[in-house]
């Protein structure tokens, strides 16, 4: 048996909103989001939008609503998690169809059917930095009436988001597990001669065989100059064999987004490509070491700094070392030198750690999900931490 | 040697931009996209974000620039074809991390270096209804000084991009090879027993092998009930010898996003899959049949819908019967009863033919590119429409 989030989980996470609305005074909040990030939408309802935009609307008490555009309906029923789904405008294409006559909801129409004549004095958006332009404006005229605007509200939601639940737990080992399936038979199949993009090929045919719903990100395969890229794309660029070539998959699983960075070398590896892999594993250790609940966030950032500084790779830094992971491959929160708050048992978080050179334009990133444990960690991806040499 | 869209064509792109900005009086144009929608960015500098959103702005006169956030300057240089790349805060990931110290520019300073003290009495974005609350606003703040405000300009550069060139047809023409080739991977080794999701793996599999860059569009394949979804996602469904299958992938080329839909059945076909399937080949060609340049679009919409009603399924449609193709898999312009424009040569579309049945939940997708031509049209993925019976 396969884990899934029950109906249930998704129910007392809409009442667990509701009493942080309560706590903070919001009389109605929308969760929004867009394909590319889904997060506050599928978090509340599992419904994943393509194409078009969605929202999850929820009022005090009672039922939230799955808000979608004028073209998902037999997609988003057979996937909602909330019974009730109405179609509205304000989530269409870009392309900004018009469906004359079409019978459509509005802002207004949803307000009305959930809280009738009640005034909203305080209306919050989860995934506000996401909300475009014209979702914001047909928002805006909807709650002129009642004279408030939409206020940002991604930290409530995210508060709970960040504490994962047994259920979630579950998937994102199953995710973890695709993933280190998909990372092996990358490595036992990638070789000088493929481009960038084959290799990419590669693993998305493997994790969607072992069971993925979908890529948790659009993979990353970098191969000598160019491995120094923190944010990237693989290319057609031909792999050669005196290469290192940095890899980065993730299995999406029931929308818990996994990950693994590792690089591998052809034939042997250079004195230079060892120790900058060894650098790696070593400064992901001694970060990992530092995880447990209670540790200041800082504590772990203060670390990762001083083991880079003192293997001679401290100018290869450009962030990190950790960050939220869970229904998006990066999410709240961060671990960072300003970082004001202590870890706590069962956030979740991507060991990521990234050197780059701007100068040889060699890189790599080593990559693993955790869980904070009262005393430690529990690694949910787990992958060897060894020289793969092909 | 492959094909791809040559320096030369980038800088001719913006010189053609700047001669309609000339022509509408605008003093000033940014082309804004996201990870899901690069379009407008891909158009004039090649460069796809990720993670990020980006932008390029182009002045009157002179070299456009590339707007991206502060995380993918290494990326970014090694993708456009603008050379000149600046990073703003307004473009940073939607977890708005604040970079204290980070020197960054912003619209403001972009502004002052592409046209010092001129005014700006009128300035456009493409790509608008993308452009998300904080953009905006940010891009409001710099243009107060002028007394002018945003307007929506999609439609200036869109009306270069219906149009293609010779280079972006060789493009669209490997694009659709390497997706002919994708659907005859799957066709081959697609079973009763496979999930949608693992059915997806092997056309993602085979496109990257052969050449993709990436898919065009999360793939679409729907087994039995909820074949009938005009959008949708793979799922963990297993397929069943007596279903029905909807296949619908499209692999990515250089940026060009070609696109097939065939379905499949197992073992024999019952009257009622061979006569949907019969009916949707049948209308496509119909379609096609009357395309043409000169040809007004509505008359094809009118054929399509006459013939669908003929056939028996004309309250299965839901919209239809094209829309334009390019670098993404739908894009402006659409072929509707409404429509008030006639077919231009080497204008180039999706033969989108979408049959659905709300109640008993099956339906398929028909799915080809064509360009027009003078005589007719030239299918550029001109797949066979047989019974694929597996």
């Amino acid at each position: 048996m396969r884990p899934i989030i029950p109906d249930s989980e998704f129910k007392e996470r809409v009442a667990k909103i509701q009493a942080l609305m309560a706590r903070d005074g919001y009389d109605m909040l929308l969760c929004y989001g867009n394909e590319a990030e889904p997060q506050y939408v599928r978090y509340l309802s599992d419904y994943w939008p393509s194409f078009e935009t969605a929202g999850v609307i929820v009022p005090p008490e009672g039922e939230a609503f799955l808000l979608i555009g004028p073209e998902s309906r037999t997609f988003a029923t057979d996937r909602s998690r909330l019974p009730q789904i109405r179609l509205l405008k304000a989530f269409r294409e870009s392309s900004e169809p018009e469906y004359p006559g079409k019978p459509l909801d509005t802002f207004k129409s949803v307000f009305d059917e959930l809280i009738g004549n009640r005034q909203i004095k305080k209306f919050g958006v989860a995934g506000m930095p996401l909300m475009t332009l014209f979702v914001h404006s047909e928002l805006c005229d909807a709650l002129e009436a009642h004279g408030c605007i939409p206020e940002k509200a991604d930290d409530l939601v995210n508060s709970l988001r960040m504490i994962k639940t047994e259920n979630e737990l579950a998937c994102m080992r199953e995710a973890g597990r695709i993933t280190r399936l998909t990372m092996d038979y990358v490595i036992a199949n990638i070789h000088p001669g493929m481009t960038e993009c084959q290799v990419a090929g590669l693993g998305l045919a493997e994790m969607h065989r072992c069971g993925a719903e979908r890529e948790s990100y659009a993979p990353w395969v970098l191969t000598g100059d160019g491995s120094n890229q923190a944010i990237s794309r693989p290319r057609q660029k031909v792999i050669k064999a005196g290469d290192m070539t940095f890899l980065q998959f993730g299995a999406r699983y029931e929308g818990y987004a996994s990950t693994i960075g590792r690089s591998v070398v052809y034939g042997q590896a250079t004195q230079q490509q060892r120790s900058l892999i060894e650098a790696g594993y070593e400064l992901q250790e001694r970060v990992l070491d530092t995880i447990s609940a209670g540790v200041p966030a800082a504590e772990v950032a203060r670390v990762h700094k001083e083991t880079a500084y003192r293997l001679g790779y401290g100018e290869w830094l450009l962030y990190g070392p950790c960050h939220g992971n869970g229904l998006m491959e990066g999410e709240a929160p961060w671990i960072e030198l300003n970082s004001t708050y202590n870890l706590e048992e069962n956030m979740t978080f991507c060991a990521c750690i990234f050197l780059g050179n701007t100068e040889t334009k060699i890189g790599l990133r080593v990559e693993d999900v955790f869980r904070v444990t009262k005393g430690g960690h529990e690694n949910l991806t787990a992958y060897p931490k060894e020289l793969f040499v092909v």
